[in-house]
């Protein structure tokens, strides 16, 4: 996608550096980090630099080529088994992760003992994680462009823009390519408290692309849904289990419900990885609960362009902060993948995973 | 109700001083303005140093006997109405400024020309009002708290507790009512972006009167009513229609639909005086659209104690701010009021109103 006008990537590598785009000082600064290493890679995912399931994923491919380009010839093997558990250490429940490490210590095992090759099977298959992921991203965007209507004004809540991918994105792909086909859609950003993904970065991605959008507080969804200013909503997700249910950002259940009470159609779009096969309905997705601080603070850019936090919340008042939930499969119309848009029910989902 | 364990209301007033809490440093600061005449009792209106509409008709009622105090003799009914003239200016969309300052003219009309009688009917008039919001919160509390099972956990949106009356408010009076009756009722305080009058002065209210509670994002709601963490839902109401529509703060009407979905209670609790029986239905009420930097920015304070606001969202992209929303009748299980609990229809709104 493109940033200033140039295409961009979130993360890539060029001679040996690994290179991506400083997430956290988004969306006031853009500034590209530069690595010089894998540990200094494994660093970046580890403190956030770079966030989302698909750009962690190609990250940590990334960090593995440049273990396989630094390791010795004499040590080849022990360096990159230990640089694969550095990395693996960074983010131990990104899925995407280990499966990347795990794709490019199976490209050097298919070489034998010559190290060269060893070494360029790693950085191809680092190169191909990345291509990979971006390929997908854009075919999710083929398949849900037939969705998006002339000037259709689309919900969206966190970011599963490009952001969290390498290219493209999974929400947010299919309203790119119904840009690019000049459909002209409009897209209502949820700010995504406590985070402010959405505020931060989905609006970021969208005013790089001039794609029209606003911003609105998490609350006014429902009321622009009841009053005909949402035609379609499209989320990503975290975790979609056997039976079509779907994790994703705290709030995007709240946002289901009303868009059905509103005959409104509610999408998910996301890479069949996404589909957990092992876990029969969102009953078993475990929910993970965050930092009270999230909620008691909120973080921001002061006028003076410091980065810093400021409470409303009295100091004698607990918080929760539940991270994600589940929204129930009757409430999905379909889930876009890169293989097509299926039905979120066990049939759909069974069509496309094994 | 109680601050750190004495009683206080919103605003009173003491030997021709008005004094009020000044509510935009709470949480952060507890303090009362001492506003030594009508002119600066009417500043601390329009500067929101007092909010909701009780507190703030309450308000106008004591700047108007001030300015009974101050009137001279010989002008007395032309100074009178100039200060009237300068109370009404202040929030002028406000219904319950201009009851209060009716009131307190009537009241001085009431007398002739005996300006002594006229003077101590002003105050009188003004003690009444204040009196009279507190009596019918309190009786909303008493009307209400009969809803409350022992132990149950209600979710409230934005700030109708006692700082926005005079005393007890209206959704949280039946709670603080079934409180001191020892059913240990649990709040889940909705955050309410964008303003935070939940996390800010709802929390706060709570932890001052001991009753425990848990500030939450407003995307979180959902979550808690899908996996029965939520008994009832109690809100206050900005304005009610003639049919019972409700309009109350952004993001009530979504709580009220994912309430629904649930066969969660959704009751408004209010005083009378807030039906429009004028108003036909929720879509002859106006929604006023408030300014686009209560979306883009957080107010809160910095860890110095500064209050500041701080920027979450791109410099390029644009918000929309509606400040209300309306939740149609039939998402209402009752509406709570001084009279007793009505059915949100045409016949129970007509029960209470004429």
């Amino acid at each position: 996608m493109k940033v200033n006008g140039t295409p961009t990537r979130t993360v890539w590598m060029e001679g040996g550096i690994v290179k991506m785009i400083n997430q956290p000082l988004l969306p006031h600064r853009f500034e590209i980090s530069n690595l010089n290493n894998y540990q200094e890679t494994a660093v970046a995912i580890k403190t956030m630099v770079v966030r989302g399931a698909g750009a962690i994923g190609a990250t940590a491919g990334f960090a593995m080529a440049q273990a396989a380009i630094s390791a010795p010839d004499s040590s080849f093997h022990a360096a990159m088994s230990a640089a694969a558990n550095t990395v693996r250490e960074t983010r131990p429940t990104a899925q995407n992760l280990f499966y990347a490490i795990n794709t490019v210590l199976r490209a050097i095992e298919g070489q034998g003992s010559d190290i060269k090759k060893c070494r360029a099977a790693a950085i191809d298959a680092a190169f191909s994680i990345a291509d990979d992921d971006a390929e997908c991203c854009r075919k999710i965007g083929e398949s849900g462009a037939g969705l998006i209507e002339h000037g259709a004004k689309i919900s969206t809540h966190c970011n599963a823009g490009w952001l969290a991918f390498v290219d493209w994105g999974s929400a947010i792909s299919p309203i790119y390519a119904a840009a690019r086909q000049g459909k002209k859609p409009f897209v209502w950003v949820d700010e995504t408290r406590p985070r402010s993904q959405g505020a931060r970065l989905t609006a970021w991605e969208l005013a790089q692309e001039g794609i029209d959008h606003a911003i609105i507080v998490d609350n006014a969804t429902g009321h622009y849904m009841q009053h005909g200013e949402i035609d379609m909503v499209i989320v990503g997700s975290d975790r979609i289990a056997a039976n079509g249910d779907v994790a994703n950002k705290i709030g995007t259940y709240s946002s289901a419900v009303v868009a059905k009470a509103n005959d409104i159609p509610f999408y998910v779009a996301a890479p069949t990885t996404t589909i957990d096969k092992d876990c029969p309905s969102g009953a078993e997705i475990p929910i993970e609960e965050r930092s009270q601080d999230e909620v008691l603070f909120t973080w921001g850019w002061s006028d003076s362009g410091q980065f810093i936090k400021v409470r409303t919340a009295p100091a004698q008042s607990p918080a929760r902060n539940p991270a994600f939930d589940v929204t129930p499969a009757n409430l999905v119309a379909g889930i876009i993948t890169e293989k097509g848009i299926i039905s979120a029910t066990p049939e759909g989902i069974a069509s496309v995973v094994r």
